[in-house]
């Protein structure tokens, strides 16, 4: 049932908004008006003339709700990202450049009622904004948003870091003594030439590296004329994950060779 | 700290072994003998020459660890598909087509210690693989694994549904009773005939539908020859979602015109 | 040299315009006002200004000078089908669907001089518009331009075939009696549903059938912060190509078993 | 009419062989033994039981026939290359990095007999191997084959240029000498860290640069079950082009403020 003051998505043909369902008000939209005093009280799920009202995804929240001042993580590379770095429920998670809150949003479901996030940004206009977006967005209480540089950051152990700098290299040293061992780390950079610069910094100290690229490509929806949409997203970033080393044993048969990386 | 009996992924040039520490036993590579005996004990992230050994992230044990009868979901499909479905803690998930158990796996963790994942499979032989592989990695007891036809299940209702099917329009109208107002639905098909019957069959019932594909490219991790993997998995399926309309009003004026739709 | 009344592509940034050198007007851009009065009489590839003047490629005469009142086949694809047809010094081309003529230009210089391209097109309309675009743009007086309905065209035989058709199955027989034998044939559909169709026509009479899709990514030319462009092109079509069975030799002993397929 | 001693592609299923017909000889593959005395005085195009025997086309002789030392340009990127650089009937052609000759045999066709190819190897072995490639399959006499290294290469001036070395940047300066004025040249380099220097060489001295990766994706053929193939080439190389910036006039309204680049 929708009440009044709930968040929906409006879908309208391929357009989608997110709304608060507030009595007095309504949705203005090529489809026409739609009242939200017609809307509260239905079912989830209402087609309105060609309004189609929905109990907003986190996908609807991130692209439609979360005010944006940054890029922010989009969903393909988000979803990934967060199973990618095996965040699970109870996981203490470490987040470096918050931006918008959005990646946060995610972190945070995943790390479930039992865990907790720890997102750090440095800039105080985003830390505000992504405040605003977590206060708003936010479905658990597990989320500590801490406006400081990476550099200064000194909790742990995490289970997990994720990362979004403009120049992680200059911090993976630090980053790695936050972690525990083995665990992984994740990083987004736009540009090859920062891919570079990280995958040097990461070959002390790290593991199991790996350069992913995700393409998203959508397709029109008509049964008898089926093929992807004319433009794609081309270009997003490029994701980079590692886990940390702990330990070096050089002498397998030696009990006691444990030495830092 | 990695005790006896640890589910452990070894890790070995672009190599990764999902493998449990048995003390009497140890791993063969061509990387040399690592005993199991010198692992035990030693801290998670320990590189024992050109091994290094971590705890199992979910994708190591979806693409290490489970027995394939079937071909599963991928990880880079399975990613998407579980938060693209919203699940979260608590969410009650229906999954047609167990298949050999990886997806569920995840749809586990994400459902959380409140939530509930019935999995529903029609081969007993896929049924029985489905229940060794969950007996063996599921973390959460918060799976039924259903031996049934789609067609005579009759649960419900959930907050979300995956379906894996050769012919799912088939089951629309069945598996449309089976949701709640507004949840998502998603299904994967290898096939653009079969992304086009299942478009038709949405027409009827079902709202806000999307056809996406995720292409997924490594890089080689060498600095200074940062390069895409020469070879790339070119297809796994076609994924779909669209969302269930509960209710139709034709009159926006009206506050008791909801049809069935 | 630049001579008064040549063709040139004036580039700006990353955008391009095809222009006439007339001698008493003049480029109007946002890096200012060109007159070609000082552009004639320079040599090619002279930089004035934030404007680079040089002498048009094929693909900007396609892309910048043709006249488009149909879509036309893009470089990307066009450039393959040339090659994929195996048009060369000598080639007898039939293109079926001339639209605006832009694969024609370049089917006309593959087959060079001693070549011949008979280019058909039923719409009145997009026939004019062809034959503007050609009488403009050709280099060579290779090509005849039909006006006439595929099932009414009776020439050849020709070494290859391209169309460009909405619904090429209806002609294959036809289409497939106009080539010499072994001959490649190509088409060019946007649909899945068109692809099957053509697969299906292409069981009789045809062998050696591929389905090719070309995806095309531009990266930003910036050497320290490379990477690809944001937005791409999702799609323009699927490219079938096959060659045609001339006989079929059922016992390879026999010396007379050629018997038509 | 396959005449004795033709070159032809016999085609099974999706595998393809390039054969001289030999009368004597025969093919032995998996749909049984093909004597090429039944094969010759048929016509192109004959199946034989589950062969297909065709004229050769450029691709199947760069795919089939060619010999490779060295990694070749393959048809999808060379088909887009001989374009793109707008090579006609009547061109010269510089190529620096003849490697096995693949590239090179698709030029020459490009050129016609009008036209002329320059190809330059360094290296003993590729060039021999060139030769005897050439030797085997060039069409028209219109290349001249050379054993010379980039730097000590002098002739010209060339209406575009193809360059496949390691650190083309080195040569850059004496590479744009041999040029036309606003003449287009193209690089094939397989790093993201080659294309950053290239990019940065190119900085004088050429306009109008751009980066692009061509994707190649086949589908499966079968009508009813349309998909992708599993696997594809997820990387060759990327592909850089340019043009020759001849003179820089910095007055737009000075008729002799013409200075080198």
């Amino acid at each position: 049932m929708i009440r009044p003051d709930d968040l929906a998505v409006v879908v309208y043909k391929e357009k989608k908004y997110l709304k608060k369902i507030e009595e007095g008000k309504s949705f203005h939209g090529k489809g026409g008006i739609l009242p939200f005093a017609s809307v509260a009280g239905r079912p989830w799920g209402t087609r309105f003339g060609e309004y189609d009202v929905f109990p907003p995804t986190i996908e609807d929240v991130i692209m439609y709700g979360v005010r944006r001042e940054t890029q922010i993580v989009f969903p393909k590379d988000a979803f990934f990202i967060c199973h990618k770095l095996d965040i699970k429920c109870g996981s203490r998670v470490l987040e470096i450049g918050s931006g918008s809150g959005a990646l946060t949003l995610l972190l945070s479901r995943a790390a479930g009622p039992e865990g907790h996030v720890v997102s750090v940004e440095k800039e105080e206009r985003h830390y505000k904004n992504a405040q605003r977006n977590l206060a708003k967005y936010l479905e658990l209480q597990n989320v500590t948003l801490r406006h400081a540089d990476a550099a200064d950051f000194e909790d742990g152990p995490f289970d997990a870091a994720f990362i979004d700098l403009r120049e992680p290299w200059l911090y993976m040293e630090h980053l790695r003594a936050l972690l525990c061992g083995g665990a992984p780390i994740g990083f987004i950079v736009p540009t090859t030439n920062q891919v570079s610069e990280c995958l040097q910094a990461l070959r002390q100290g790290f593991g199991d590296v790996e350069v992913i690229e995700i393409l998203f490509r959508r397709y029109k929806t008509v049964a008898a004329r089926l093929r992807p949409e004319d433009r794609m997203v081309g270009h997003t970033g490029y994701l980079i994950f590692a886990r940390k080393i702990e330990a070096v044993v050089e002498e397998l048969r030696a009990t006691d060779g444990v030495t830092p990386p």
